[in-house]
């Protein structure tokens, strides 16, 4: 928390006042296409068009109308959380202005803002599910009833708005400060001293303190922080730990609890800590992230084991095919790894959230962007059975993509997520800019000492491994480019070729510094390997003990059986001869297999360290799928980690 | 469903009127002492008074004299399934009075079944929950609303006192008579066509059937099973299959969905099958058992792998830490087995009773009798938090024993288990006697053709693998003694000694058959081979790959942290040396382990196919723990699935 103090914030869903190294926002990085680039023209295209649609037709915008009507209870439709995904739909559309400006959307916005704002009540309350007449009291069910959540949602959405779109009129940032003034005359010093059962208000309040600069906001999210841990929330059948109200934050060693509520309590902290200057807290944090991700990650940076209370494992339970590892969960752990990177400079931070966005954030939405994964198992064991389209899914648990989802958190979040990427880009410091994500890009923007810089981004990362830059304009003094080579990318090299000659380095993993005035056409290539490559867990985490993954680049692979040959017939009877190696071919991993006989048998418990099964000779070589597009071709099933011959 | 066919029914649960095999009820055997006699005092001496304090003081009992009071629903307590656990109480009651007299005992269960049946409605009804204005009207929620599944547990209750004291005046086979007549009388032919959401009233009907030689009972019974799989039920987040409504039951290949309804149901449904003599409903039942014990059965004859669902998984998918193995679903399990056994008479069925006798039966209750597990896992990773004594337990996952639970299905489902244990000892055919379990008992039974034959067991088992029996009278004739050798024993010997000299003989795993005219004084003496021994699992089960089990005898071993001495941490950086055998010494189990070092690490996926970690330089001797022993010596974690060296 030393070097930078931003003057203006960036156009960033993150702009903390101080920290290691500042964002660059929508205004300063613009992805141009490729891997993500798609990703989110499909988003822009069809994702919101279909949460909107399904918002209507599921009654959850609806529900601020009957409000204003005066006809609630009777008629809402949806959970009780049903208001923050409103919130997220407005988050993700103002990021997507932001990205490109849409008239159509704009209005869409307006629209919409008009209906919440309606339903707002005199004093900032802001819910549709409580304190009617006939509803429960405002604030009676802590637990569950998600009020600061939601407005947590909001005040993200108003942040999104107010940076992208300074002096709007459509009104949201009032509704977003009234709501927030009247928190903090409930839950403010002297007030009730308690907390929400979801955390996000944490990291809205600490935010829309940073927009509007009222210290009261960025206090109250202290307030709810520092008041987390010491049992103001009734105990529960999983315990107080499920939402992390057990023991106080900065006693924790480990993220534990509901990953999502996990996740969004531990980004508000970072908030927090660096908003007030905070180390112990965020010494805390920092250790908290590096346990959980050595303890309580899956390959795919995939976090939360448990179906029942959606919720971390212990240490090492990490079961691929009770795999939770729900979307959201995915998005949380970017936020808080973001924040931590801001505050730190760390480049394992992206490591995790480059893992993340390509293997949990990229598999949620199908290509068409109209249908998601909320849970994303590593294991799947029977070929699963295609949501109807025309309804929601009761399902978390779901194997196949569904449109929509009873708690339908998933798809806005993706949509918030995607829409918003750009700023996750490229960092500045007083030395130069890092750049942490690989995208064709264009990245223009000013060092604190006034001078601008930029280049363009050139790349079909992950495909292949090369990202070139090009630089644009002269640079007078030296700056420092700063390129995050991935922890899995030994053998990398740096070339840089200006007007001169050009030369090549071998580079290790983490940060590549590049210092030099550089001049415009000057090129930087970073090539990074992407030979396919085993990879072998942890022997703590018995559930994979045994078996190999395969990865390539930041993408995690897999075996679906409908890439099975004939003879081969389950994932399930398949071993990996590690020994033959990968291979490459017609733009697919193909590994070497061998086949078991899949036997009746009788108690598959014995004497003999066999498995009681001969090996059929059936042996042959398989292409593997990329993780995040998996379950495209029907049903399947499908294994991440799979037995070495 | 040939052999025998009986004229008085033996004082048992079960009494088919057809079958291989005829059960010798509690007046034909009766366990002396022993491994099971002991639990039997403390069922007798302690658990019976516990449950009924609890029922007392939960008001689970006190329901039924508000009902009387006409002061429901407003005081009713518990859950909407508590009456049933007044009836599992005194189905217990009942056998207990059977099995040795006690009139303090026949006082409190006809002052029970005075209160029970007070809350009869004229017509028969009975459920504390529904019905009366400001409840739901009966059979309003058959999905969740266990109405059927209460009677169920009544009828099983009326039977055994039907049973065992026949002709008694306390009302409650009357009682029983009447909510069956109405049970006919709405859901029977030209009724509603519905069942119950929890598969129970299936057994309660088709033993009532028996009892009273009412062939409608029978005839609902079938109905009930044969409408099951039909979807009459609606669906819920986790699938019909949850409650087996998604396939008819003879048209399943495997137990699916919640693994006590599996139980329960495919019990009933052999009831069925046996009493109308469908041999193509048996054999899909026979299948369904022989599928589930070879894919879907831990080691510890504990079935459900779903802590969400309280359900089966896929096939494989065992998962040691997150095992649920409900005490209820492996008592269900003993219930569909032993019923198979009366069926067919298959040894295998005893061998997986046996195995669930030992390790779940035994497992859940502390020796105090007064304590449970309702879950029980194979692995525990972080020491369990006690359970407050004083109040219900709302964890099913507790990893330490409670006294009760909100859901409070296992302690009178243990008790009624222990307290007619001697009617699943031994059974009779046209032949002669089958020994299925070895207790210490005195066997006195008449043969089909009228001849007396008895026998006294003398055995410590399973301390030792001797089990010695005594004839009791002479015999004119030859018959048939039939002795199971448990599928583990490979190297038992059989030795028979009579007044002129003693052979023995090597026997094979599996039925052995001693054919001859026994004298008074004559003594069979079964050696059963009881070395602890190393278990492997079949390969496909993932979540224990690369992992040995210890076994001695019926009973599954299992390494506990409170074992370990000095320099040896925690069970999970434990590695076992198969290659210095097990050992025997001052009545315990050792084995050789080493201790990796637990290091603090960073990400746990890397391309080397090692655990990143040395092997600390300490390695010794450990004793393991019976596992229906652990967690006594306060909290602990287990394993019972150790990765090897």
């Amino acid at each position: 928390m030393t070097s930078t103090t931003t003057t203006t914030a960036p156009l960033s869903p993150v702009a903390p006042p101080a920290g290691a190294r500042r964002p660059l926002g929508q205004d300063e990085v613009r992805i141009t296409g490729g891997f993500w680039g798609a990703r989110q023209d499909v988003n822009a295209r069809a994702t919101l068009a279909h949460i909107r649609s399904r918002l209507e037709s599921e009654g959850w915008l609806g529900n601020f109308d009957l409000a204003v009507a005066g006809r609630l209870p009777a008629g809402r439709r949806g959970r009780e959380f049903s208001d923050s995904e409103v919130y997220k739909y407005l988050e993700a559309v103002a990021w997507e202005i932001g990205r490109r400006g849409d008239a159509e959307l704009d209005r869409l916005f307006a629209d919409t803002v008009r209906r919440v704002a309606a339903a707002q009540e005199p004093d900032g309350y802001l819910n549709t599910q409580f304190g009617r007449p006939g509803q429960a009291a405002r604030w009676s069910d802590l637990e569950w009833g998600h009020e600061l959540y939601c407005l947590g949602h909001l005040f993200q959405a108003a942040v999104a708005r107010g940076r992208t779109r300074p002096g709007a009129d459509d009104g949201l940032l009032d509704v977003a400060v009234r709501a927030a003034d009247l928190i903090c005359e409930v839950f403010g010093p002297g007030g009730r001293s308690a907390v929400c059962g979801h955390p996000e208000v944490e990291v809205g309040l600490a935010e829309l303190g940073r927009l509007t600069g009222d210290a009261r906001y960025t206090a109250q999210a202290r307030l709810f922080v520092e008041r987390r841990g010491h049992g103001t929330l009734a105990d529960i059948e999983w315990g107080r730990s499920y939402f992390q109200d057990d023991q106080p934050v900065r006693d924790t060693s480990s993220l534990h609890g509901h990953a999502v509520r996990a996740n969004y309590l531990a980004a508000g902290a970072v908030d927090v800590a660096v908003d007030t200057d905070d180390r112990g807290l965020l010494d805390a944090l920092r250790q908290q992230w590096t346990r959980t991700v050595a303890r309580r990650t899956y390959i795919t940076g995939g976090q939360g084991s448990h179906h029942q209370d959606e919720a971390f494992g212990e240490d090492w339970e990490l079961p691929p095919d009770r795999a939770y590892s729900e979307t959201c969960a995915g998005i949380g752990s970017i936020m808080f790894s973001w924040r931590l990177l801001l505050a730190d400079g760390d480049a394992a931070y992206a490591d995790l959230i480059e893992r993340t966005l390509y293997n949990v954030l990229a598999t949620s939405p199908d290509p068409r962007g109209t249908s998601f994964y909320y849970a994303n198992t590593l294991h799947q064991r029977v070929p699963g059975i295609p949501a109807d389209p025309s309804t929601t899914s009761p399902r978390a648990s779901s194997s196949l993509r569904a449109p929509w989802f009873d708690v339908s958190c998933c798809p806005p979040n993706v949509a918030r997520t995607l829409a918003s990427l750009d700023a996750y880009l490229a960092t500045v410091d007083s030395a130069g800019v890092q750049l942490h994500q690989y995208a064709p890009a264009e990245i223009r923007t000013t060092l604190p000492d006034g001078r601008a810089v930029g280049f363009d981004v050139e790349t079909d990362y992950p495909r292949t491994g090369l990202i070139r830059l090009r630089i644009v304009g002269d640079s007078e003094a030296e700056w420092t480019l700063t390129l995050r080579v991935p922890a899995w990318a030994e053998g990398a090299t740096v070339t840089v070729k200006d007007a001169g000659a050009a030369s090549t380095h071998d580079v290790p993993t983490g940060p590549v510094e590049l210092r030099r005035a550089f001049l415009d056409g000057d090129i930087v290539e970073l090539l990074l390997p992407m030979a396919p490559r085993f990879t072998y867990a942890d022997t703590r985490i018995d559930a994979v003990r045994g078996c190999v993954a395969v990865e390539r680049g930041p993408e995690v692979l897999a075996l679906e059986s409908v890439d099975l040959p004939g003879g081969l017939v389950d994932v399930d009877d398949v071993r990996i001869d590690t020994s033959a190696g990968l291979r490459e071919r017609d733009g697919r991993v193909w590994a070497r297999v061998q086949q078991l006989r899949d036997e009746d048998g009788s108690w598959p418990y014995s004497p003999e360290p066999t498995d009681g099964r001969d090996t059929a000779d059936v042996t042959g070589e398989v292409p593997l799928v990329r993780y995040h597009d998996w379950a495209l071709r029907g049903p399947s099933t499908m294994r991440v980690w799979v037995p070495t011959a």
